[in-house]
């Protein structure tokens, strides 16, 4: 991807090493629209919110935002009073090297819990990001959120509203507890699309539910899960409205497809995994428990082991269905594999067919389709395999 | 312990090689009231029930048992109208063999999920069974049902009623696919104690719910978890009676007591376990709620992979207690490991502290209790660490 894909006009961005991971690693950044954009924000569903959640939702309220200070290392969460106090300082020392509001900075952070930000990195870093703000510098943007993330993530997209263009730009990061409902994923969204805070909020939120909440690396849910989307208004196209269904469909459905890349990077990079598959549930009782049962299996450990091991093991998938809650009659459940029915009316479908699904089992991303039987209730949700990786990564992320 | 402690009056038992699981292993096994024996049963909550839990479901509400057919290799689950049959024919073997009635035999099974039982198997192996029941037998049949656990599970007691002797030996497996609602478990609970059916199930179910369905290793529940307790009465008590509390409560509390001993085995021996540690919530607005918010943090994977890794990550704990869906107040928590206090109102208590709870992690087996301060709610979940191994074991166990 080149980097002129990153520009989205109006918006300039920095990142730079502040210390708070090191003297190399790129660490902190600044994200600045020219003029206030419309804002809106879907966060952790976690009772525990990391302080930068709680102050972003609070000010979301207000429908602007100019500015998003980003750190990793640190997640400022678990942190009191005091990760309060830091998290409004050092959006205000953003506000005052930009010159705007302090209002109008959001602020995320993503790193090991109950630790307090050092407020000297955020003195050396803040200033320096201001004064290098550029329009190319998103691709580093996405660099310094990185944690356990492999690559960067960043996708592009152009809507057409009234046959004008309209840039979206997304980054994101992600890789370990990753849960729907969110995990520890930050997304930052960056249009010129003209919208205005509510409504830009509603289709946010809808597009979340489909795709950052549609996936899982580890069934853990992060306190400070974040993605933001700032709309800056520059292009040239009518406002998107309610009353425009036209324009506001096509924005929406751009945006989710970007949000769907963005999620199926996270799942593609979850710690450890080796393969990306999707577990969709059809003919479920209710939409509700389509998503359950959906859920379940993708979170199971028994099943994501099998996955890792190319273990064609329907019974562990048959066993997680069970304990779902979702309500079917085991004689009538299929079970495929893209395609290759392992499962028909509850019974495996014999050795033949097993060798088949195995071979789609040794594919790095595949489809799992399962049929209740039940009723119209569908669901897909993004899972990967479970390596021995993940325990390595996990049991010394820390040292 | 001396085989003489696997001796309860009245019962015999042996385990033979049928051929399901090679030549050399024990995988069928017979266990023989000499009497028909009160049976009591606890059984899986799966939807996906295998056939023989279908069967003891309905065959316990006749009240009376004299006989267990068990089997390794193979679950009879997902096996449709042939499985059930199957499961009744073996049963009707079993109860030819000892020449009793079909009703008064139970079975259990426990391995591969999808696979018909091959008959001529319990062909060879029932009779074989049948003619070398002994009362020494039972340590074999222990042996007869591990599948990939690493060790025999038998515990015995003796309760004293009314001043006599009675006495208690539990055999069970089990070592993934464990979780509370019960998981991939047998066991098999032996007294010559003088109980009804209705009351000693009452008592089983009770006994039940705070041991083996307080229990995880992977958050997996199986198709065919049975717990069968039978008392043969041939003990020299009056019978114990609702309207006898204190016979009815030493019992019950030495039954307890049992089943407790072998639940904290299956954790201990849990696939690829090193640790076995308690999740002790307390101060949760509910009982509910504090079970659930156990249960989260027993089965979160970053959580289980940070014990692996020794590492005191309380955020993990922490992260886990606010998705779990317990309310309480982030800034009032309180988190030990056995009795180090590294959380405090919700924030870490630094380095020295950190220290100190890390040489509590190095233990096999320890203690982290958390304090919600929002209620009277008290819940115990024994979990096990999550190390490579449970992923090597369980991305070949078929191969």
């Amino acid at each position: 991807m080149s980097s002129e894909n990153f520009l989205v006009q109006g918006f300039r961005a920095a990142a730079v090493n502040s210390g708070i991971r090191g003297k190399d690693r790129l660490d902190l950044a600044l994200i600045v629209s020219d003029k206030p954009a419309s804002v809106a924000g879907v966060f952790t569903t976690s009772l525990v919110k990391a302080a930068p959640v709680l102050l972003d939702m609070e000010r979301c309220k207000t429908g602007k935002a100019q500015a998003i200070l980003v750190n990793s290392g640190i997640a400022n969460a678990c942190t009191g009073e005091e990760g309060m106090r830091l998290a409004r300082l050092t959006t205000g020392m953003a506000a005052d090297a930009l010159d705007i509001a302090p209002e109008l900075v959001q602020v995320c952070s993503t790193g090991i819990i109950g630790q307090q930000l050092e407020l000297a990195c955020f003195q050396r870093g803040i200033p320096k990001a201001a004064r290098n703000l550029s329009a190319e510098g998103l691709g580093d943007v996405a660099l310094a959120i990185m944690t356990t993330d492999t690559f960067r993530k960043i996708a592009v997209r152009t809507a057409f509203i009234d046959g004008k263009p309209v840039k979206l730009l997304g980054l994101a990061k992600g890789a370990g507890m990753i849960m729907p409902n969110m995990a520890t994923m930050l997304s930052f969204i960056l249009t010129d699309a003209k919208v205005d805070h509510d409504l830009l909020q509603s289709i946010l939120k809808k597009a979340v539910a489909e795709t950052f909440n549609a996936i899982t690396v580890d069934g853990d849910t992060s306190t400070n899960d974040t993605v933001l989307l700032m709309a800056n208004g520059l292009a040239e196209h009518p406002p998107i409205a309610e009353d425009r269904p036209e324009a506001l469909s096509a924005f929406a459905a751009v945006l989710e497809d970007l949000c769907k890349e963005l999620a199926l990077m996270i799942v593609r990079d979850g710690e450890g995994a080796t393969k990306l598959v999707t577990i969709r549930v059809q003919g479920a009782a209710t939409e509700a428990q389509a998503d359950q049962a959906a859920r379940t299996v993708a979170n199971s450990n028994l099943v994501k082991t099998a996955f890792f091991g190319e273990d064609a093991n329907w019974g562990r998938i048959i066993a997680a269905l069970g304990r779902s809650g979702a309500q079917f009659d085991q004689r009538q459940v299929d079970i495929a594999f893209d395609g290759i029915f392992m499962v028909r009316e509850g019974l495996g479908q014999g050795k033949g067919v097993e060798e088949q699904a195995t071979a789609v089992l040794k594919k790095r991303e595949f489809i799992v389709t399962i049929d209740l039987h039940a009723g119209q209730g569908r669901k897909e949700i993004h899972t990967c395999d479970f390596s021995l990786d993940y325990v390595k990564i996990n049991a010394d992320y820390r040292s």
